[in-house]
Parts: C-alpha cells; structure tokens; sequence
C-alpha cells in the first residue's frame, strides 16, 4: 500500500464559494484524503430532527470530484445545544461533582442512554446517505474520546450504570466485599444500591473501589463507540476509524478498537512535550520546537498494535498550537520529519489539523496548512515535499521489529490509583523502557497483554500490574529474552496482592519481599554503574543475579533468558539492561547520537536527526529536523 | 494648586471622646484631609431603615471644625447582614459557581437591581444630608471595585443580565452566532436564553463568548457606580472618587471615571512587589522594603489618565501591611519617597491608609500613622516632614510628559481569555514597557485609545489587541516617533483574528505571518544584543528593518517614524529599542543607576533612590529611600 | 514499670483458623500487647442492632490465653454503611461546602448528635460485654480524631451546634459584636442565626469568628470523646487511651485528655519528615530513610504532657508505609531507635502498626511485622531484639528535664489564622525551639500553660498567643531562666492585639513596638551571628538587651532571668541563644554531631544516631540507626 497525506477541512466554516479552490489547492498539494464533519452537528441539523445536509452532499461532491478521498466524522462530539433540552441531564460530572456545561465540546455523559440513542440516530442518518457515496473512504466515530478528562463521568447515569455493572460482575454484595476486601475499614455493603462513585470521599476509597469504577468507566466508551459503529457496519464497507490521543488512559484503547477498523491518533509534539510527558526541564528546552524523539514513536507504535497492524496519524501538527502552556514553531523540517518517522512506524496516511487556520473559536492560535488570510503557511511546503518524497519512495513496508514492549491500560489505572510514590506513573516507565530500547538503535513493537510474542528476540513486560498464569506461562515459555518488571504481576484482578507474593513467574525463583518509593535526589545505586529511581524492590530467591545493588540486594536475575527487574533504572542503568538484553538477544546494540534515533521498515533503515544540533550517521550529518534512508541490506 | 497630605479614619471604631485629639493630632501632623464612612454602613443603619447618624454629624463636626476636610464614603461595599434578608440572593458567586458568603466584604453582586436601589438608598440619604455640608470636600462612592475579585460575578442575576446584554447587542443569535464564530464545535444558539454564562464549561469556553462576558462584568460595574453618582450629583458640587487598586484590570476603569470627576487609587508598594507584579525572585528580595521602582508611578500615569487630568492617591502604606504573602517593614524613608514620587506624577493628595492601627479584625496587622494604642508609629514623622517640606515647595506643577503609553482595559481581557504562552499578560508586558523608558530617564504619560496623542515626541503601544482603523489613522499621521507591538491590532472586537492579518497599518508594509509563545529559558535571539522572550512573530513584509533576530526575521520594522515591534523583548532588547526611539524622537536617553529613577514636573526634575545601596547622580549621593529634586533648567 | 511492646491486630481480616499461630507468634516475638476492634463494626453490627460479637470473644479469648494483652478499640472512627441511612445527614462537610462521603474512614460530622448516641450505645455494648474481661487491659476511644481534617466539620448540624455555643459564650449579639469588633467592615449581627460559619466567604473572615469557629470545633472532639469515656467508665477499670498523631494540631489534645487515662500516638518518622514537618529538602534528603531526629521525640514529650505522664506510642512504623508522598524503608537498626528513643521519653508501650500487612484496601502497601503471606517481616525481628534488650535493662525511669517548652493549641489556631507571613507556623516555631534544644544535648519536658513549671532551670515560651495575667506572673516568678516570644502575649482571648501593646511583661520593660514577617531569602541579621528569619519585632523599653540585631533593634532582652525574645532565629542564632540560655541556667551545652542526639532518663543518658554516617561519642562509634546508653553519673 501507498502512504498518503490527508487534512481536516470544515467547510461549515467557509463561504462555499471558496470549497472549490481549496479542493483544488488541497490536490495540488499533493493531498489525497480530508477529513470533514466531526464537529458540524448543529449544520446538520440545526434543530430537532430538522435534518440539512444539502451543504454537505455538495461538500463531498466538491471534494470528491476534485479527487480527494473523504473521511467523514460523526458529529457526536459537539451535540448542538438544542440536545440540553431534550436530555436535560446528558452532561457528564466531574470528580468534585460538578456539572460540566455546555459551551465547549465532549459534553456528554458516556453513561447517558438517550444520548446513545442520539448518536445511533445520526450516525445511521450518514450512514444511510453516504455509506455508499463513492467520494466516502473512511468515517471517523466521534473524536478524541477521554480528551478533556472525559472518559470518566460521577453523573447519576454513571452511578446507577456501575451499580447494575456491578451487580452483573459480583452477583451479590458478599462477593464483591470479599473481592474488594472490605472488611477493611468498616465499608461493608448489603445492597448494590448503597455503592456510590468513589469520589470525594474522606480520604481515599478503596483501591478496588476506584479500579472498578474505572473499568466501568471504560466500558461505557466501548459501548458508546459500539452503537455507533453497530449502525454504520449495514450501511458502509468503508472502514470505521477512531482518532486516539497521546497519553490518554482512562480508557481501555484494544476494546474500543475491536469493533474499528484502523486505529488514528493526533500528533501534536510540541505540547504533548511542554505539558503531557513529564519532561525534565532540560528536555523541554532541548526539545521545545521539536517534540519528545521518543513519545510520537511510541504512540505509533501502541496504536498500530490498537489498530491490529492498521494506524494513521489522524491530526499531524503543521505550525504552533493553541493549547499547551507555550505554543513556539516547530523547527524548520520537523513537519517533514513528523510525517516520515509516522511512515516508518507503519502510518498508512499522515493528515494534517487543519487545511485553514480558523480566525475565530475556541483553536484560533492553531496554524494549519493556510494561514487564516488563505495564504500558504509554512507546513504546505513541507506536506508538498513530503509527498513528492512519497511518490518516488513507493511503498513503505512494516517488518515485525526484534523486541516488543507489552502494553496494558488496566495497569496504568491500577498504578494511578495506588502509585505509592508520587512520581510513579506507569505510562512513563514504559516510555522510559522504550526510549531506552530507541536509544540503543532498535526498532520497536508493542502488544497487548494477549497479543502474539512469537518471533521476538527480546521481550519487555514493565509494570504489567496483573499477569494472568497463561501470560506468565508464555513469557517463561518464550525462545529468547525477556525482562519482566519492575512491579509485574504485582496485582491480583482486583488490585490486591497476590499470594504468594510477587512476580511468581513459572522457572524463574525470584519473590519481591518489600518494595519502596524512592524521592526525586534519592535512589538505590547498582553496582559499577546506574541506579533504581522512584522505585525498587528487594528480591529474594535463588534465581542468578546479573546485576546487583550497592546494598547487596538484587537488582536483576534471570533465570536462562527470563528476567525480572527489581527496580525503576535512570538512564544509565536502563543502558547497561538493554546492552545486557540485547547481547543475550543477539541484536546490535548502538551508541546513537543524543538525539538521533533510527527505525528500520521491511526495506530501509530510516534516521531521524531530533537533535538541535547536526549529527553524524552512517558517514553522513544530518541537520537538526533532518531525515535519511538507507537500503536495510547495507546496514549492520 | 497646592498638593496635601489625608489619612483614612474609622470613627465608628474608637470611642466617642477620642474623636477630638484625634483630630487634633491629625492637624497637627500636617494633614488636610480626613476619609471616614466607607465601611460604616451598620452603624448608619443598624436595622433595615433605622437610620442613626448623628455620630456621623458629630464625628464631621469633630474633623471638620478642627479645619481637616472630609471625603465621605459611600458604605456600599459593607452591606449589613440584615440585607441579606431583604436581598437573598444579592451573592455574588465565584467562577466555581459557589456563593461567595457574608462575613468579610464586597458580598454582592454588581448584576442585583435589588442592590443597586438600596446603594441609591443609602447614597441619596448621605446626599441629602450632608451633600452641603461645609466639611465635606469630597465623596468615595464605594471602595476598591474589583477587589477579591468581584467584578466578575456568576450568579442567575448575571446570567439574566448578560443574556439581555447580549440581545441588545446582537439582536439575533445569528448575529451573535456568526460574531463569535459558533460554527466552531457546533456551539449555535438558537434562543438568547440558551447562552449559558462562560464558566465551568469542559474545556474553554468560546473566547468571544467569555469576552463579552468580561464586557458585560464591566458594564455592571459602571452601571453600579452610575447609579450612586446620578444620586449625588444633584446634591452636592464636591467631587466624586473612587479608589482603584493596583492592577485590577476587571473592569474599565475609564469608563467608571466617566462618571467621576477624581481618579484616586489604593498604593501598597510592597504587597505589590511580593504578590501581584509577577516580580522575580531577584526583583523580589532587592526591593523588599522599598517596592517595584515603577509600578507606583505607572499606576500614577495611569490613573492621572483615568481621572481626566485629576489623581488622588487615596490610601498610601505607611508600614507593615497585614494582607501580602509576607509583611516587612519598609526601608525608612520609603514613606516620605513614596509621596513625592506620587506628587510629581501629579497626586494632588496622598491620604494615609490608616489614622490608628485597628486591634481587630482582618487587618489588624496593618500598620497607621498611630499605633494600636495611639503611640505614634513611624510614618506620622514621615508625614509631618512630607507636610513641612510641600509647605516649603509649594505648588507642584505637572506637565505633558514627552513619551505616552497606550492603555487598554479590553486588550488586557482578550489576552487574559487566550494569552497563547501562560506568562504572557497585556499588564506586564505594559509594564516593561514602562520599566525601560523610566530606566531611560523619561517622564511618561498613559492614554486611552481615544486619548489625546498630540505634542508627544514619542508614542508606545504595546499589545493593543483591537486598534479602530480611526486611532491606526492617528498612530500612522503622528509626527514623531511611534512603536507599535508586539501583539497589535491583533483582534477584531469579537477577539477574532483579523483578515487581512495584524497589523494592517497605513503606511508600513507589515504583516505578522506567524506568532509564537516562547517559554522561560527559551528566547529569539536579536542580532548584536538583546532577544525576544514569552513572544515572538514572523515579520513580512516590505518595511525598513531597524532590528532583526539572529534567524534572519525582521525585530523590529519601521516606515518614517511609525514603527512595528515583532515581540517582547527582554530587558536588555527593551533597552536597545528605547534608546534607539530616543534618538528618533529628539529625547535624551539616561543611564540611570540601578533602582534610581527621574520623574520631572514642569519646573522641576525629581530623583528617588529604590535602591538599597546608595547611588550618585548630579553630583548627589542619595542614601536608599532618598529623594531630591533640581530644577528643572539645570537638567539635561 | 517495665516497658512492653505490642502490634495492632485485625482478626476479623484474617480466617479464624490464623488467629492461634499469630498469636503464638506475637508472643514469640516478645509482644505484650494487641490492640484490635477499632475498625470492625461492620463485623460487631453487621445490620442495626444485630450485634455479631461471638468471633471477638473467641478472638479476645485467643490472643489473652496466649498471655497477650490486649486493647480494644470502639469502632466509631469507621460507622458501617447502614449509618448513613439512620442518619443521612451525619456526613461531615469540607471548607468547600462539599459532603465527605461515605467509603474510606471517619466520615462523620462531630456535631451530629445522632451519631453520638450510636456512639454511646456501640461503647457501652461493648463496655457491658468486655469491661471486665481479664484479657482486656486499656480501652482506644475511636482513632486519630483529627485526621484527614476531621475535626472540623461544616455541616448544617455544625452551623446550628456552633450558634448554640456562641450564645451561650456571649449571651448577646452586641457582646459578641464587640468581642470580634465587628464594627470593622460593617459585619454586626443581631441575631444568633444570622451567623454563618466563617467559610466561602469573599475574602477572609474575621479571626475571631474564625477563633471561635475552631474553638467550638475542637469542643466537638472533646464532647464526642467524652460520650464514650462516660459510657465505659462505669464498666471498666482499664485505662482508657486514644491514639494522637503528629502535628495534628485542629483539636485541643489536653481537653479530650482531660476524660482520659494515656496520651498514646501514631509515630510514621519516615512520611512525617516528607509530608508534615515543613522538611527542608536538604532534612528530606538526608533524613529520607531515619526521619527527623526531633519530630518524634517533641511528640513524645508532648503527648507525655497530654496525657499528664502516661505516654505510649500505639502505631509504631515497622517498614515502607503507605500514605506518603513517597515511601522509601528504614534504614537497618531504625525500628529498634525509634523504640528506645520513644521509651528514653517515657513511653510505656511502643505497639507497632500492624501485625500482618494487609494485602487488600487503602493500605495495603503499608509493611506490618508480617508480609501479607506471613513471612517475617525486618521489623519482626527488630522487635524481637527490643523485647529482648528491654528484658535485660529493666524497668526506664523518666524523670523531670531541667528545660520546658510550653505548648499551647489555641495559639496554634490563632497563628494559622492570621500567620501575617505565609510560613509562620506555632508548630514549626516550637520545632524550632526544640530541635535547638536538643541540639545542645537537652533534655526537654514540655508543658500546657497552666501545667507545674516548679524545678525547671529554663523554660521557653516561644508563640504563646495569648497569654493569662496568672501565666505572666508565674512566669516572672520563676526562678530560673525563662525566654519569651517572639509572638507572645500578643493576642487577646479574642484575637485581637491587646493594649496596652505586647507583651506587657511583669518586670519586664519591653514593648512590641512594630512586627514583621520576613520572606524565605531575606533575614534581619543580628550582630556577630545568627539571624532572625520569618517573623522580626521592634523592641522599646528599657530591659537590658541581651543581643542585638545589625540595624542596632535590640533581638533578646531580659530583666534577671526573664527574657524576652523578639524574633524567629535561624539555627545559627538559635544555637546562640540556647547557649546564652545553659549558661544562665547552670546548664551543661553540647556541641552534639550532626544528627546525633541524646536524652537522659533517670539512670541513663541515651544517645540516638539518626544520621547517615558514623558518629563517635564518649569515645565510641555509632553507627547510622544505633542506640548506646550510659550511666548517667558517668556523664558530663
């Protein structure tokens, strides 16, 4: 298949006069597909039932003759205000309890069934005038789903929803007692009914409390996706496409992707660095107009997984922001060079927010391919590059990389809730592991906790919080290297720890007698180099010891090539681990410069300069935002 | 006229028979006008229409037969618990929807018509009274609008009145749809009575949407002091104060002072410092004791624009105040400096906030002239030295100062609602502004939009956000030097971006292509010296480059005299542009000591010490705390 | 008395069939004593008024024929989720207005009358039942009264209670009037139910409705305690104890003292250093893993007062806790100082917290002597090695310290009500004061105001806010060196400053002319050494000073051996008054290393090592966490 750039276009916002010359400078651009409508419910239908979609039938025909191939949205993120009043309690709560009003967007409760209703009702509308429209390719359900901390919801739908949920899983209050442990602390109930949302409470509910209302959270998202999808499935072949965001959790991303077809996410480095990856200070000035060189790759690779092997950049950042605390300018190149890194991790199109840039709303500060005068902004030129880049490319092709990381959302919600130290996040240990692995040159995989390991030279599983036995039956099983840990399968399913105590890997004699949080300035130094951080472990058992801490305890065993970590390393310390995995894995371990990184598809092995200063690879320096390819066969 | 020197009094709060030596030391110590009532709206009426104010006449008939003029508050800001009872639902609430409760001050909202009859009420009575009264040279209509930020209230009166606000304005919600761009998200209204208020929203509200909310807030407030003006008026011929405060920029001052014939403001030099300048750690520690070297005197300017021409500093710090993070004590001297610098901007009376130190109540840390137990405290020497030496001046003459500063209430809301980079605020980046010209040595006026500018050599307008093609026409015609930017014209007067882009100026061929939020640490270097911090814009266009960054983008660009700036600049860029407009215009450019600064009159140049170490200038050492003055036809 | 240990208990969280071994195991281990019950009502009443007490008589039965002693706790800290429909509104309310919900611990309000009778009634079921059991030897009254901010409520039943209590302190509305002064900002009431509780107000309320508000709070506490110690006096000669924490200050501890037998608290050094004490992060850092080496002893000190002699500690930390922002393990040896460090103060009993770790609920990362899968835990045996050395030591010997430091609630309240400097805090000044003192290798009793000050060689009074003629006298008499303030006297019963002006000192000619607080970075220098931080006063008068600040202010001045002190000093000028202060008192000063302590009983001096590093002392080497002693007439 051919990777292709796309844009998102709100012809609700423009004269109509102007559709035609921007399909045709969209064409010239060497765009091929636009995505419209997630936003335009009150056009369609500005009162009840009064449905208008004349505009947008000429919309599609517009863009669809001039060439380019549409992805149409499910206008359900903005339901029009005239929806209050037919479902006067359809907004969401927020944790203090809070109403969340109109005015905005993401406005709805999850948990709202007339609201569903509403969503099925438009999206079979769309369905059934454009499911079979030749101009339409692909729809998008919704938009951003959990943006804005929305996934979760403390409204009366929401409580009496995680009652009956609760009642389905438990059957009676005994057992959930039990499973919770609430003989702790005298909380006890005789009724589903007396279970109220574990907000603002006293102190802190009951971790198993929190965990499932998470989980009851996160179901009503796959719920809500399902109805819409449910609807679309008779009337369209076209795939269904949710577009994902960076580092939101709050949702279980592999169930809602069940019912999609490709998983899209929305790329935006500069602010996802500045305010939504824990960067260090010195990161954030480093990297400040060109992004983390590690978290879009992540997300790539995560939602390709998601998207069972299919993933697109939905919304790729063309110019600054609007919404992070400091919106600067991406450096020159860095768009090209988002889009190719998008490519190399498996991207089948890269589309850019927004063709215009709006004067008006809530985003007027966000750049786009256009300036608000229609003039050309500086990321058209780079999108028109990117695709003549494409063309004489051809096809880039995904190879299964060498190491996979396992990702699983109910762990991050199982550590948020009960971090035990502030700074413990399980998202950040994975992107610490994963920079770790970037670092070292390697390219990257990632899978669900039930996803298919064969083939993998190394394995890493951190902080997986609960392990079922068939998982640790694989991993110990598992031909080749891998490293479990820190803080796996440290949970039971219900958040508690599990007897025996942990990891209790099949093979592998390791128990984790204690563990401790570890402040920002302290840390557990390793032998000879590197350090345990925020987190470590005392291990005891008879598994061989690799490496050890300054204290005596140790800091990694293993077992053959079953691996535990006992601990969170720097960065230093994660280097030594991965030289140690990768010697055992029999893969290249490179000393990249700071910066620099690589990926490798089926074919070429591609080189990213993220660095604000030039680099030097392969004999060739590279400027800051600069890409290289190079035929795989003559690397290594 | 000849400047004099007032103190605030609390009568109601001291027993009768200490009225009269009070009054008698007030004299004593040089002072000629006495501020009294403000708070004392219990006491006026300790039930619902039992008027008792004959200790009100007693304690006029005290002060002002012992020769002191009074300026008599209306008590308006203190309510009495029993209209609560009358007024249920007067409360204002918070942005958080919660009531903001009796039990402190300024528990009311600006929106309750209720209210606003009883203030007429009370008003009207102390009109009546003593609205001829020989002793009364002076009216306070209510006290520090905008204080704990009540000009903004969220209460169902608000809501009721901003949704009549906007019929009026808009006369159809197409109309308002189309002027705030509703489009965007789906956000149309299809009835005035579906706009909801612009708090607690998912996200942001629509900028335009909470801009005229903030519009609307300030109307209220100048619909509120209209009404207590409109029942004075036809009772008295004394002039009409209000008392603004240090950058409360809630509401629009000028068009409050409409109303008004005095501006007079509330000056607490060193809480400022520490709490509501965004001052630096440095800036923090150097002028602990002695406060920001320029705020109090742009806040001077400003409120001698304010008031027409007429500027009161209506409470002056004496000492240690209760209410700011920290409390120190001021440099000795600081009194005395604090003074003059008001009157040689222009103050035609700085009245000391307060006569004894209360010992109860919120502020009973806060120092007066007296002690608690009437012991003179440090600044009643201060004042009575500040008296005999204004005696020995004579009248201080103030003249157009060369250099106007631009000031606008509107630009500082729309920036506020979407600044863009977290630190950027219209108020400081005014305030920069006006820290390099006084590091210059300048004297320096401030003007609205509609100001008069004639006769200035030197005109800055700095982040304007809505300029009429009227006052770009003036800027443009102006003979003499003008700077515009950074951020100029940027918005339409719905908050849009205007098309064709900022700055659209007649006569300099300048268009800002892209904007950018810079971060601390972060800059756009100048070449040569100097850099752009918090913000930066990429400059076309066919002007004359002055200055340019070290990335090839013109800094600052210029056609004639009238000139655009491209960003903020940091001190030393601040430095580097004034001097280069004080070449332009003809103006002599000082290198002032650090923490020195002039200020001239008509007749005389004025040098006060900030500093705390001592700084030589003239030939004069001036110890920290100093002051001097020259006349003026020695200078330069 | 010999000194025992013992271990916090929850049978009904374990299968009945664990019970023997554990206790077996308790005994072992040279346990004494087993606290259990405090958060079992779900368990003991699983419906209203169906008691289910037979597995706590078999548990009692268990653990007492082991030869355990045990403790029985009244549930009331944890009301079963059936409370709530008895009593709907007996949640308390937050400073935010917002009910505090069922599903963790203490969620009831002080002021419901309701729960207290179900709190009487649960305690003298249990009273008749067990109070003269032989197994049980001491009764805990509910748990941590104060913790999570609990004891102050905002509720409805608050309101009504807090009016009640106001009308009887003032019988009228004018006395009240004048005691707050009320004149000030218009805020007079004239009725008893027209006054709120001083929260949600628009900016802060009067501290003296807040005085009062904190007053009537902490009377709750005391009420709600002695309803159960009047239930179970008539049932049971077992003392009773409640369990206090650290640096809970929000009730007054010598009042619910005053109905019980033993002051006992809850000493967590590890997160109390990180979260609680206003740590430095160069304290948090190299205390991380031993905590602070004064909180916990000033604790003992303090609850020994409290509890007018009788002092244990109930939860003893035995590894990681749970609940702090992060939970690192003691360092080795740690366990055991902290033991003999609290019977070196008089404790009687030190109980760690908890037996088994808990593998479910809120705590469960919260380490026990046990791992959750009953393993020995370190503490285990630390505790074994304690029981052991206290067998060979025999019965420790308190005896009267030759310093006091008087310790005052109310002066807490009045402090953090009006601090006037954001980090002034009664607490930490008497932290201050006594890390001094300790310091100097002192031994320290600490005392209520109108606790025997007979015997002392030196007493300090640092921050009594209010301060009785009665105390000043007694304090004047003393013979003996006494050091007063800084912050003395300087209140009224009301909150207000007092006059004549502070702080009005038999014999003592000084006065408090001027006060400051001083920002972080800033200090007002006294000449030599040291320096005053936080919070400086300007002394008159004609006492003799003692040391004197740079700007020539007098910083200590006396009479004799009556001192009056006037200012926060940092370490340095601390350590200079504490030396002036042996000096005069006939005191032997030490110069101990850093983090080396000592403390003397009757027999013995003991000496602490707390820091990292080895410490030599009396010619031996400790090293970090050990513990010597030496006879006492071998010493100094």
């Amino acid at each position: 298949m051919k990777q292709t750039l796309g844009v998102c276009y709100y012809p609700e916002q423009w004269p109509e006069e102007m559709w035609a010359e921007d399909a045709a400078r969209m064409k010239a651009a060497g765009l091929t597909w636009v995505r419209i409508g997630e936003f335009a419910w009150s056009r369609m239908e500005p009162k009840p039932g009064d449905l208008q979609l004349d505009w947008l039938d000429r919309a599609i025909d517009v863009l669809g003759s001039t060439g380019l191939k549409v992805i149409l949205g499910t206008p359900t993120a903005t339901p029009p205000r005239w929806m209050l009043d037919k479902h006067p309690d359809m907004l969401a709560r927020g944790e203090n309890g809070q109403l969340r009003k109109f005015g905005s967007r993401r406005h709805y409760c999850f948990s709202h069934a007339g609201y569903r209703e509403e969503c099925k009702r438009i999206a079979t509308i769309l369905g059934k005038r454009y499911g079979r429209s030749p101009h339409i390719h692909a729809w998008q359900i919704d938009n951003e789903y959990g943006c804005h901390d929305t996934a979760v919801s403390y409204s009366e739908h929401a409580e009496a929803g995680f009652r009956d949920w609760l009642a389905q899983r438990y059957q009676s209050t005994d057992a959930l007692n039990r499973a919770w442990g609430n003989v702790f602390w005298s909380m006890e109930y005789a009724d589903f009914d007396e279970i109220d949302m574990p907000n603002l409470t006293v102190t802190e509910a009951n971790p198993a409390h929190r965990l499932d209302f998470q989980r009851y959270s996160s179901d009503q998202v796959v719920a809500f996706n399902k109805v819409q999808t449910d609807a679309l499935r008779p009337l369209t072949d076209a795939p269904l496409v949710h577009n994902y965001m960076c580092r939101i959790l709050s949702f279980d991303h592999f169930k809602v992707a069940a019912d999609l077809d490709i998983a899209s996410w929305d790329s935006y480095p500069l602010g996802y660095l500045l305010d939504r990856l824990g960067s260090t200070e010195e990161m954030k000035q480093r990297y400040a107009r060109q992004g983390d060189p590690d978290a879009q790759p992540l997300h790539h690779d995560l939602y390709r997984a998601v998207g069972k092997g299919r993933m697109w950049v939905m919304e790729q950042q063309p110019g600054p922001v609007n919404w992070a605390s400091w919106n600067p300018a991406p450096l020159p190149g860095m768009t090209r060079l988002w889009a190719w890194e998008a490519f190399a991790h498996g991207a089948e199109v890269v589309s850019y927010f927004r063709w215009r840039q709006a004067p008006f709303g809530q985003e007027q500060h966000h750049a786009g391919l256009l300036r608000p005068d229609s003039a050309d902004a500086p990321a058209l030129h780079a999108a028109k590059s990117v695709s003549e880049e494409l063309e004489a490319f051809g096809p880039i092709e995904t190879a299964q990389a060498p190491v996979v990381v396992l990702f699983d959302y109910d762990a991050s919600w199982i550590y948020d809730i009960q971090p035990q130290g502030e700074d413990f996040s399980y998202f950040l240990l994975v992107l610490d592991t994963y920079r770790a692995l970037r670092r070292a040159g390697l390219s990257i995989d990632i899978a669900p906790v039930d996803g298919d390991l064969s083939g993998y030279n190394l394995i890493m599983a951190p902080g997986l919080a609960v392990m079922s036995d068939a998982l640790k039956a694989r991993l110990a099983a598992h031909e080749g290297t891998v490293i479990i840990g820190p803080r796996a399968a440290a949970k039971t399913e219900h958040g508690a720890i599990p007897i025996p105590l942990p990891p209790s890997l099949p093979g592998l004699d390791v128990t984790v007698a204690l563990t401790e949080s570890v402040q920002p300035g302290s840390s557990r130094q390793l032998t000879d180099s590197g350090a345990f951080i925020k987190w470590a472990e005392d291990l005891e058992g008879r598994a061989e010891t690799v490496i050890t801490r300054e204290d005596g305890v140790p800091a990694l065993v293993r077992s053959g090539g079953l691996h535990y970590l006992g601990g969170w390393p720097d960065a230093e310390g994660f280097d030594r681990i991965i030289r140690h995995a990768c010697t055992e894995a029999g893969l290249a371990y490179h000393r990249l410069p700071e910066g620099f990184r690589l990926r490798d598809t089926k074919t070429h092995r591609f080189g990213f300069n993220y660095a604000p200063e030039p680099v030097t690879w392969n004999g060739e320096t590279l400027q800051p935002g600069d890409v290289r390819w190079w035929p795989l066969d003559a690397q290594d």
